[in-house]
């Protein structure tokens, strides 16, 4: 199955009027795909066309479907589903940022996380996907000084998926939130595009003083399960965190920090440079023979 | 805006009778705090209206609202909202305790988390305060032998919130838990006044025998971000527990253990001590120079 | 009270038939054990007597008492309860070995957790316990082509439990997940009998490429809390892995393996065998003394 | 099975302290039936015996199995069964006359219905006796002012019984609305005790203009199925009007009202006397030989 | 669009085993063309396709698809869908009888009434159709002396379609409640089969004595909207009763009664004779000319 | 407290234009007083607060107040909220029509009925006013040819408000449907505007053969309580029919029919002519004198 649409599309990213045009055609394509795959799905396994009519394939657009995905996972008896999917659909359609963003994160499970085996599959399964879904919509009313309301939302983001990003905090796109489990993201921290961060992942605060306290963690970073980045720190593009670090300290550009706490492989002198993308290529352990020191 | 009451209610921490008024004063304050939080977010924002006077607005008193959204919250439809509502509302009505202990909970989230706004925002929002109040409810109910119940209670906590602590653990009050997700507390352990813990935190035992087998923990402890404390140990007062750390063996009061496994700053015959209350200063990193090993 | 059934049914672990046999008394010994503990608690327990009908003594097995619960905890607004029960139902009803393997896990968690009470409590409670009966059909659904289905399913039991089990992940059986929340096992994970894992364990893979690139775990493995384990690894028969733990690399047989990175207790070279089964035994913490470095 | 208490009590409906004593006593002695009555079904009918739990034998007393039984049937998704059951709890704990009215009106259905075979069963199934019960609260409501919330009682109370009384409506106790579907009592309406009201039966208005323009139905009244009676018309005590009469005139005490139009058996100058009360003997049919005129 | 399955299961009405066969391709064939039907549907709306699929497409049988449907229709918080669709599937799926009734059901509605336009409209929402599938569920348990489940379910079906059928009430085959609000058939009455009766007809006792008190409808009969019959009656064969009618003495065969009280069409001595089965033409009004007296 | 807007809307309906701003200004009008009415009652009564919030205060408009007041009551287990909320919304703000004959209907509940003490009142309670307005969608639905849909819908509302009103039969607008229950209106039926028609009223067919087979109801008809009407007849504009009439033939305009069979009240051959429009002034009962015929 090919995971793009046709090359004139992907080759569009250039300027203003272009570019918009070119998304607009990819998220369409997106769109066609994830109804083909639906509809496969539908068909094959009877059991599950309800929830596949009802949450793809009754749709007209994928806003739509993801509101309404997102306004029966979200609600409660006290915020109804109605009330949330009007808030979803409202803010998503009136955002044509948001539903590109919305894009790149499918594209990024669908290339990156080989367990993912459609685009359908990330669309209505992943947690991850679908909690900075949701952020991306608690941002935005934040920004507009809806301030209680993003943080009602916030937490039943919290509560539905144990995925803890403060509204406040400003997330790129292409965001891969592998697994997402007790991934936690505070008020002051910036993610970066095309970063895929691990379950159980801390980008925390540094005390009760407010201001600016969180990570910033630069484009195209992976940081593995479990590490816990934690103050106002900068982790540097294309930078790689290992799984269970504790981070205190900025990482450099392309090095690769690990342990608890963290060191730079090869040494805080002359830290190994990548060449590749972490965030992109995914690769967790091939620092192994570098750093765990037994062999049996 | 005032965080406090005057100060005839904060200075009468002294004796039963004078005491209680107090905390009984104290409760309204907090309580009218709430009320007129919610007031001023229900007339800027109409969509969320209705969830402030379901949740707050329509009670009398904080222990009704606080009955109504964990019945609403944690109910299933094996166990229905009705039957937890009225379980949670006899028994926060009977114990006073309770109740004071709710206020200096919303407190502590209040004074050291910088992104916590507004007590309702607490109130409604962190699940770690919502699942502390349910734990108390659990723990009244085990300490009366009603352990069935009890655990049903636990679990529907753990459900919900991810949060896992066991209903015969012991708690003091002022406690904040920080995000919360994942945070685990076992059958024996103890926890002192005005600590904090943060996310993934866990106070686990030893093995498969039973007897007292968990850490205590004592009043003013702050425990970072997924530390990991085992065993019958002994965390002392104002002790810090550094976020990712591993703690087998006992810390002493107003020392700070980091690493995994954990050692003291300073080093175990002279460990650094500081003055402050960690539990409430909340600083995650000051330690940094002392402990992360890497200058870039 | 007594933990087993009488002799000859435990001694009947033979051969073919005989051993069918033998586990289809040892369901009907633990499922009497439960309807007696539920009526008890019922009879004790007013306000959760319609929990306890409900959830097992209107049922008359203990597939049936497990397809209901299941279902009503794992269904949604687009995933309806009758058709999980359904699914439950007919899978285990189907497959012996699948009943046999929940037998197993209730005295899993009866014998090696001190905080098990009774067979009931886990059934009802453990939400370790009930990810894993779930995934034991998502996983049946998964290997009979029933993929759709399959990672529907698993991704309920995620949000629900926060319990991470890909469906294709092979799992043998007298499992205790202890706690639960945050377990992350990958798709192409083995977990071997007799296997303790406690909350916040990964068993995750090393990056975007496809194929056999998870942790495979022998049998009476104990993983401590918080370990991440990543790649395909092995983590011989009884070996042990610390609470907090990263580990690369393979950990031989009745090792132990400790820290970030992680080492064997003893040294690469000759390191310390164990005699018992440390899954079963759940000694976490007995090699303190060789690794925690400071005593106060 | 006895139908009454030990005639101590019945006898004791003489004057002030002593009857509210009778009443009480009353109201413990039916309320022990139906504990009974439930335990014995819920002992032979495992299936049902969570409900019976849930709804009766999990509650102190016949108030609040009764708050909890209306607020689970009359929610919605935008009037939470805790809101409902709060309310129907605090009305009728505060007004012992709604609680002798409900014992009266069980009484009324355990006697004069054949098809009623116990205490429970009219407590738990009859719409007609849960309609007037939820009735009696918001005509509680509306007689203190709160007239929007005895409104929107009043609908959920018609949609969900399809019983509409309007919450002005005074209406007496021991009352018998057998079957229910389709009564409407208008606003100025008033029915006195002892009354059988069929279904399908209209106590209904005379045109737009506000003011008493609604039937006044006297004590002892049966009111036979699909009756009409429209306007201030008095129905006198003991008086009978039969199915699918239309009645527009007032209708003097024992006698029987026959017809659409109606007309008084025995003619109206002489009508035919009966010495029972109707709506106790509930004779529908007895004026057969008088008003049927065809024999075959 | 046909009408019926081909000839040989039509001419099939005979004995025994060859009755039974035919009634099971009988069965067959009706459930193939509900199936064809809902696809058709689903296809041309996708709006409604999940509903098609969970009610209907889903299924691997009739019955399983009625269950499912009843299940979710009759349940409410404290009689969970899950517990209502065990209880309706096995009780149907253990006797052949039930589901025949069904598919007799099904051709009433379909034949009889111009308005339903397909089996799966009948199916899915004639609450007439569903009323009685129901009750012949709850009669079957009565009949087993299961009464208070079977009076449990007589209430919800009296709450959710406001059909009220005693659960001793003998209904037969074929037949069509036509619009069905307001029903109301007790507790000794009988109804043969291809019967058709519309809303409001009430079917009612004669008073508070029990025993055999309620009307016996015989074959083929047809009961006007609104109509009231009283008592043991008996309404022969073939017989008719028009709409608003009160009848409180026998109806002889093939004649028809109207009015209030009724008479005979022709007079009772020489009643007009019709001779095609009303319950089946569904001639509600060619006795106009007969009985109404006034023309325009 | 007015009911009406300044006289220039009112006057205004003349022609196109002029019209539909009249219009859109009458429903401007109608929206504020109805969130005016919301306003005082949520202040007046905190327990309904959250209701009137989510049901009127937090919406932007009155079609969307509508939509979602209609989906949650509309809404069941597998027909969801979301859904019919979208579908409400999208129809509704399509077609000015609809929401012009929501505003007549609004005003004739509440000019009409003197119980009805606000428009409020009138949009959250009145079944009836509720069954029309989603009768209007399934009816567009209908004529669109999403005749699945349409009945679907019908059978929600069949369901929910005991009120069957086929999606094909024409209504008009400024109709009241008082009290509502039971009311039955047939596939062909037609109904016009400023109509009243009572609860258990029946616009019903002739039997089984397809085509115009139901009643036509002129401009300005009352029809009382429990009327039958039969076959494609004509009540002539402003005639009224009596409560508990049968009627099988045309009815003049301005005359009142009444009795089983009816009868024109003045005899067939000079009927009494009313001067006022009946379904306006709702005088159900001044033909008492002429009609009844006993005097006590």
């Amino acid at each position: 199955m090919s995971l793009s649409p046709p090359a004139t599309t992907t080759a569009a990213d250039d300027l203003g009027g272009g570019k918009i045009e070119a998304e607009v055609q990819d998220e369409a394509w997106v769109w066609a795909q994830i109804k083909a795959e639906a509809r496969r799905d539908a068909e094959s396994e009877p059991a599950l066309a309800s929830y596949l009519y009802s949450t793809i394939l009754s749709h007209s657009s994928l806003a739509r479907s993801l509101a309404f995905h997102l306004g029966n996972k979200l609600c409660s008896s006290t915020l109804l589903s109605t009330l949330l999917y009007d808030l979803f659909l409202n803010t998503v359609s009136a955002d044509p940022r948001l539903r590109s963003a919305t894009v790149a994160d499918l594209r990024a499970a669908r290339y990156r996380d080989p367990a993912c085996i459609s685009f359908s599959h990330c669309l209505l399964n992943y947690k991850g996907f679908l909690a900075i879904q949701a952020h991306r919509v608690a941002h935005k009313l934040w920004i507009q000084n809806r301030k209680p309301i993003a943080l009602a939302l916030h937490s039943r983001i919290a509560d539905v998926f144990a995925v803890d990003i403060h509204p406040a905090a400003r997330v790129g796109k292409g965001i891969l939130l592998d697994h997402a489990t007790g991934v936690v993201i505070g008020e002051t921290a910036v993610v970066g595009n095309n970063v895929s961060i691990l379950h159980h992942v801390t980008l925390g605060g540094t005390g009760k003083m407010g201001g600016d306290r969180h990570p910033k963690i630069g484009d195209g970073v992976l940081i593995g399960a479990g590490a816990t980045i934690l103050g106002n720190v900068k982790i540097g593009e294309g930078a790689k965190v290992g799984a269970g670090s504790v981070v205190l300290i900025d990482v450099p550009p392309r090095t690769t920090a690990v342990g608890n706490p963290a060191r730079l492989v090869g040494g805080k002198e002359q830290p190994n440079l990548h060449e590749d993308v972490p965030g992109e290529s995914m690769d967790h352990t091939s620092f192994i023979s570098q750093w765990s020191d037994y062999i049996i």
